[in-house]
């Protein structure tokens, strides 16, 4: 075996949560950066990454954080994405690339860009990929094996800083393409936004029925709502500012939603048990792709039941 | 060890599918029933079964399977319940126990009962456990583990019929708990009709989508969407059926559900992030109360990704 190179020397993680603590965590496994820098708002985030050696070292300040480093990796929600480029700006080294994890893109790009001083690239980049834990303890190595990461280079981006960044995704386990930023958050909106919403709201529906007991819902959800609630646990700060920030195309896929689920429950009420069938051996066949393209288990339920296969 | 004493001398299974089948398997492991006979409407599966030796003894007949049986389960899509309960009924062994299995009570019970003979007791039941697998190859052991099933006695049902149906359940590793059948069509509209009916939908909105491919659905699935897939991968011959023999109640938890996404879609418009933040901590804490009471996996992603935990 050669010696491996790493692809950074330097890499700052602002925010330690989920998303930043597997990258730490699949940089280590690669030997991917020289260096792992981390940093988060939370005192108490830092004492935990600081505890468990999350990172080789750990900041009190994004600014710090940044200081000689060749890849700069925002991972904090959306909405806060605008104050820490703020932050950093003035501290960035030249020749620097800065990336993040965002779920939307568009708005991460009118956030942050402007802020990206002259001579430092700017490549967002989005892993389809998370739990629904969250915090620093909550990372893993393999969170990126065979998932998607969507590299969004804003037009006029220097290839070989977009390169570099696909390069790093790739070695982290993923496979990668490049999409434009307002196709990203359409495509996103339909397998991941709106669905988060959904299950939000059925799990809150659960919760105001008073017809139906808290407990009833609990013991009972096995039959198919316990896969709505892992989506609903998912971290509440990061959805809202998904919703805010990807509100055209989310509100979009919503409405057809809406429409289809009428249609739905018009054939419910009429009876058109044809139309069901039909409709959900259609809705099987796409499970079965899913599997095919590597992007699901075929264990039952999971796997988590224990049967065979 | 004392030797096992079966709970039924001889066990007929009409309909050989994923339900019928674990019920095979679990009855086997705790040495439940003298005699294991079964029987399927298609060919196939009859085939299927007497190959991988499914149960003791396949028959063509539902008449023939349920000769001298005195447990007989019916285990057939609910709108397939009545005839077989028309054709079984002059073969039924007097005092044996007829039960079910299917998703809806109160429809069966309006179906079945009336066909019961005299002599003949009639204990319907639901396993609230599954997986998106179907067929005589899908059903094993553990299915029914820690998971539970509700007993829904008509009014003025046997005593001792109604407990020794519990005893079975209860050998087979699940819970029991008893409910009357519009209850039960009510709370499982809410914890599986409901839920199954939402994710059928956002799985053909995202087959509709032009703007958006299927590769693109498919490959990005992990984002959130792919769980939706698991469920809308369901028998479509059952989910019908279960719709349609639960009209009423489905239909009342769609209409809330419809009004709370209207108040959540309202909100994203709006842009109150506090209100999102708000409920989405709350549908959070019900996963933790659905965890705690053993009814799911705490392991990240239901632990398909391997991560810690």
């Amino acid at each position: 075996m050669t010696e491996r190179v790493p692809i950074y020397n330097r890499v700052a993680l602002i925010g330690l949560g989920l998303i930043a603590g597997s990258m730490a965590h699949a940089m280590r496994r690669g030997g991917l950066a020289g260096e792992i820098v981390g940093t988060a708002r939370s005192a108490e985030t830092r004492d935990v990454a600081r505890e468990i050696g999350l990172v080789d070292r750990v900041t009190d300040t994004a600014a710090e954080a940044v200081e000689g480093a060749d890849l700069v990796v925002l991972a904090v929600p959306v909405g806060a994405m605008e104050a820490v480029a703020e932050e950093i700006a003035p501290h960035l080294a030249p020749g620097a690339t800065v990336t993040d994890v965002g779920s939307v893109k568009r708005a991460v790009i009118d956030a942050v860009a402007p802020h990206i001083p002259e001579g430092v690239h700017f490549v967002p980049a989005h892993p389809l990929a998370g739990t629904e834990h969250s915090g620093p303890r909550s990372g893993f190595a393999s969170l990126f094996d065979n998932r998607w990461c969507l590299i969004v280079p804003p037009e006029g981006a220097d290839r070989a800083a977009v390169d570099r960044v696909e390069a790093l995704w790739q070695a982290m386990g993923s496979h990668t393409d490049e999409m434009d930023p307002d196709h990203h958050d359409l495509v996103l909106a339909v397998t991941s936004h709106a669905p988060h919403l959904i299950a939000y709201t059925m799990v809150g529906v659960a919760d105001h029925l008073r017809r139906v007991t808290d407990s009833e819902v609990i013991k009972y959800s096995a039959a198919g709502f316990r896969d709505f609630t892992r989506i609903a646990a998912s971290d509440p700060t990061m959805w809202r500012d998904v919703f805010l920030t990807n509100k055209e195309a989310t509100l979009d896929i919503l409405g057809r939603f809406t429409e289809e689920l009428f249609v739905l429950q018009r054939a419910i009420r009429m009876g058109d048990g044809d139309m069901l069938h039909e409709y959900f051996t259609r809705t099987r066949a796409i499970r079965r792709s899913i599997i095919e393209a590597g992007q699901d288990t075929d264990a039952p339920d999971f796997g988590r039941s224990g049967g065979p296969r």
